[in-house]
């Protein structure tokens, strides 16, 4: 589980160490504050951050509320890790598509197949949350800027496949911005309709997105 | 302003009379209730349900608290009322776009075009909310039918096109999905970035949807 967590960019990592007894408890601190952000984005989307509180938390991990308190400063915090942790996977499978070559079309595809996967994840629900009011001002303009990164790359993407010829010529912003709605909308149907693993949604919108609707007449 | 709301379907009208001294109260009193709901769609938009109270939206329309409850009976009602007025006009986009005629694939691209409009009005935020967490379990499924009523008739037009030729065959669910999160999405980014129109939008969209992305090469 923890594994879910693990694009997450963190300030300052533990060095290799030969003090292992000592590095162990960072360790241990790390894997368990994971597990709390992990506990609150499940019950954030099942519920909604106004009904989960970090009592409800703290009893889901069956901890005390103080435990809790060892790991977060409070429940703000902990929302903006679990965007962080949701936007970190979209810009994994961002450096993912970037270092597999080939023409910048097939990159595309390949960063769709692993946003669809990301959305459907543990923190998928954060991409659907453009500007969250429950965060605060100063966090809030953190995750603004960190959702314009991923939208800057993504249309260099289509930039480039225009630029490579494997692109039509089209308003790439516009194509960026039909690709994010089609693919963070599974994050709202996804749940109550998955008939369908996300890797074959991913191809049945890179059908439609490659080939277009237009029929024989 | 008003002119928001006119989709919204009305049970029991007041029937044409001749005793417009009498008719008039009713009249004014919907016109009221209309104002309460369109100033409530704002500023939930604005500022978020929760961040929302009676007293702030009493203060907005510069009436009192106890004058609201002529109109509407609670907080939830007025969301409710607002979700009811936000598909109502996606609906109404539908019946345009059906009573056009034509090849289905043009009419799908006309109902687009009325989508874009609906999503950047005043309720359109509303379809960005699938299952909200503020309503109660009764009204929600209400949401939930109306939004699922969209859906089947949205993947209708689709299916029709396939039928008639002017849509290539496709997953005409995944289609509808792709589609719905393309337009839905703009209600996210449009405020923040308003350089073009809807129908600039939806135009570029509908580029995207009908040729694809396929390059040359």
């Amino acid at each position: 589980m923890p594994a879910n967590l693990k694009p997450r960019v963190r300030k300052d990592p533990p060095p290799a160490s030969p003090w292992e007894a000592r590095r162990r408890p960072r360790h241990e601190h790390a894997l368990k504050r994971d597990a709390v952000i992990l506990a609150a984005a499940r019950a954030f989307q099942a519920r909604g951050y106004h009904n989960t509180s970090l009592d409800d938390l703290a009893a889901s991990l069956k901890v005390t509320k103080p435990t809790l308190y060892l790991y977060v400063p409070n429940k703000e915090a902990i929302l903006f890790e679990c965007f962080r942790a949701g936007l970190a996977q979209i810009q994994a499978s961002l450096d993912d598509s970037e270092r597999a070559g080939g023409p910048a079309r097939e990159r595309l595809f390949a960063f769709i197949r692993g946003y669809a996967e990301a959305i459907v994840g543990d923190f998928g629900w954060c991409m659907l949350r453009a500007e969250d009011q429950h965060l605060g001002a100063a966090m809030s303009r953190r995750i603004k800027l960190l959702k314009a990164g991923i939208d800057r790359r993504m249309r260099a993407l289509i930039e480039a496949g225009v630029a490579d010829g494997s692109i039509r010529r089209c308003d790439t912003r516009m194509t960026a911005f039909a690709l994010a709605g089609a693919l963070n909308w599974m994050g709202h149907w996804y749940r109550e309709d998955a008939t369908l693993k996300p890797r074959d949604i991913a191809e049945r919108f890179i059908d439609v997105f490659n080939h277009g609707l237009m029929g024989r007449q």
